[in-house]
């Protein structure tokens, strides 16, 4: 047993080396793919991109892509394209809800969110410059064999089936009695769709196959719902310092959240048996270490 | 002389045939990529889609491709994927911009607009689920050799260099002194950017090489040059039950229009030059007769 713990140690530990040497990659190709060269860009709008995506933020989607090509034998330059476009995807999609039309929010990463720096009109153009940029890049800068199957899979989980309806369910849900099937219907749209896509544009660039690509997806999406069942248990609970939002806001507003429709005991052990999902899926890839321990890092959070 | 005004007659009456017949098969391409077969998508957010898409239009931009398509020796059901996308680009750019944070208006194409129908939420949602779905349709459905080049053209042109900083500037630009020199540079992106966009798709669909595209974006730039110049001036004097804006709007907001900068007359002068320059590229290609009618008849809606 303690041989076992000690191993699984150094797993997490070689995860988190990996992790130091991927982030600056990943802030460095967001420099470079945000916006395109020597274009004469209306400086507000230039600035309200900038400090939507150069904020900061976990870059967990971003790091999924290239973790995953990597698990798939491929190289981290052929997917960091992918990976700055699901960034910029992100942050489109934070933009956006945070608007007064949308949840109204005045705080994002502890610092005033992107319409209230620069204005309504200029954050829904930024939002959509950002989402429209996502596709320029995959075009762009992905592997020219895996654009039309990357840019179709990007677009899908983000669209009108995935990311966008999600959107919609959770906020005319507000206030509705939750379920756990109504919940998970909007996690499955809202967060996973997007870890789906991450996952199966890191196989892609990776030059993976069908099958590799489908478990891929597979293990993007197990994280992704484990993700934001831990989301919405640090909402809950979470230590707003580490968070980066108010305690009890979800509640407040009536949120489909996983805590409110089974509770925190319940969650807890939704979120444990996705992670095992997730590992389990990792195990299909030629060097899984540090897909499971991302998995269970995702888990470790709530600990 | 009556022998040229005849056959420039029988001309335009071959251009409106020819539109007569392709109007409805892009109808037909809208309604089938306008939204994913078999998704599960909440409500309010499919009615929105289609309110936004299939409530009329002049489908100019998908016409433009198609047309170029065709001036290109290629075939319509090459690009007709790539002509819905561009009026789905289109409509995404309109519900956004008649958002009250943006242009606030209530009414559009003689009906209430879709965030007077549905809420801001949804009408932020519906605009970020058309631009999503506008590049799933082309990874989908355009000729696969292209896809990467259609998209990355598509993007540059509605992104944060192209409309959305047109639109930008347009919007900060209210209420300062016009000059022609700004005006222009709103068109290009605001308005120019798509056109281009559309044309060098259509020519891409139809398998044409790199100076053909080329020609064929800078057709696709005059003519929406053109049709914006127009389109201040019929916005300014124009009938509103033709022009579907009521008169005078521009003005009333101080909007950066050609007829504000310089004058009706000069405007007049500008349409009909680019009318002119249009035609001219349209002489570079195979069967030009029907992309320098349109041009002529974009100018001819001053008449």
């Amino acid at each position: 047993m303690d041989g076992a713990r000690e191993s699984t140690k150094e797993a997490g530990d070689a995860l988190e080396a990996r992790l130091a040497e991927l982030r600056p990659r990943v802030e460095t190709a967001l420099r470079q793919w945000l916006l395109p060269a020597g274009a004469e860009i209306v400086p507000e709008l230039a600035q309200a991109c900038e400090y939507a995506v150069l904020g900061g933020g976990k870059r967990m989607r971003p790091l999924v892509v290239l973790l995953v090509a990597e698990a798939c034998g491929g190289k981290v330059d052929d997917a960091l394209a992918a990976a700055a476009a699901l960034e910029l995807v992100h942050c489109y999609s934070l933009v956006h809800d945070d608007l007064p039309a949308m949840d109204d929010d005045d705080l994002r990463r502890g610092r005033p969110t992107c319409h209230k720096v620069f204005g309504d009109a200029i954050a829904i153009l930024a939002g959509d410059a950002l989402l429209t940029r996502a596709f320029e890049v995959v075009a762009l800068g992905a592997p020219s064999a895996v654009v039309a199957a990357a840019v179709a899979d990007l677009a899908a989980a983000a669209g009108v089936a995935g990311m966008v309806n999600g959107q919609a369910g959770d906020l005319l849900g507000e206030g509705e009695a939750p379920t756990e099937e109504r919940v998970r219907w909007i996690h499955l749209r809202k967060t996973a769709a997007l870890f789906q896509a991450a996952a199966a544009l890191g196989a892609r660039c990776a030059g993976a196959g069908a099958p590799r690509v489908a478990a891929a997806a597979r293990y993007g999406e197990a994280i992704g719902l484990a993700f934001q069942v831990v989301d919405d248990l640090l909402g809950k609970s979470g230590d707003p310092r580490r968070t980066g939002k108010p305690v009890g806001k979800d509640d407040a507003r009536g949120k489909l959240t996983y805590p409110a429709a089974v509770g925190d005991t319940l969650s807890r052990q939704r979120a444990a048996d996705l992670t095992q999902r997730a590992a389990r899926e990792a195990e299909a890839f030629e060097r899984p270490d540090a897909l499971v321990q991302l998995a269970r890092g995702l888990n470790q959070r709530l600990a």
